[in-house]
């Protein structure tokens, strides 16, 4: 017997946000490689632009606590860190990328980019079955 | 300046479960095609095993009613079903799935395949800097 339908959803929606607005004219791939998914490799590539987390997080629509949880995150997880942040200094410290940083988001982009071209004709077979 | 170190981070937990757990031996590549990720992906292959969805749910450890939600999703962002569900009878229906459903089972276990073996030497120079 199928559950009691609700009237709302709140939950489902806050856990689920923005993964089913309306299909795209091109296939979507999203790549989580470890940890490592669109969002911090986002985070990543405006870090390396802006040298600034504060920045990135805005551009990025994100809290800077959030945005600064990731880094440490990230930086965490890898055995080198990823960003380094210098603190104090007349213009209040900077973030940069590491060289395993930048490495890492190379590889993200040549993972995702790799993983595109090689399922392109089963991407498009499964973006036709979508609802349009 | 960075802000504050909480003690705990409940709403982190609650978001990122299971991602931040000690590295795999193999690298690990999570693929997510337009709304089908690895989640749904094994529910619609549970589902072609048991036909049942409180099954597959328990199997999975996942709340009937999610699974309900789910299996709805799918059939709604898919021009049509993936899932059939027949009510009542002497067993209380069974669900199973569509020609629709297993062709997308099929492309989404190919489109993975296809990505984990078109990355696989970038994926182990990511894993290898994983800390271990």
């Amino acid at each position: 017997m199928p559950p009691k339908p609700k009237k709302s959803h709140p939950a489902r929606k806050r856990t689920l946000r923005g993964r089913f607005s309306a299909p795209s004219a091109e296939p979507r791939l999203r790549i989580i490689c470890e940890t490592v998914g669109p969002g911090k490799a986002q985070l990543l590539e405006l870090l390396s632009e802006t040298c600034s987390i504060s920045e990135s997080a805005r551009r990025m629509s994100m809290s800077y606590p959030r945005a600064w949880a990731l880094v440490e995150t990230l930086n965490r997880t890898f055995s080198r860190p990823l960003v380094e942040s210098a603190t104090g200094g007349s213009r209040g410290g900077g973030s940069r990328l590491t060289v395993t940083g930048k490495l890492v988001l190379q590889l993200y982009h040549r993972i995702h980019a790799h993983s595109l071209s090689a399922t392109r004709s089963d991407l498009l077979k499964l973006h036709r079955l979508l609802k349009h």
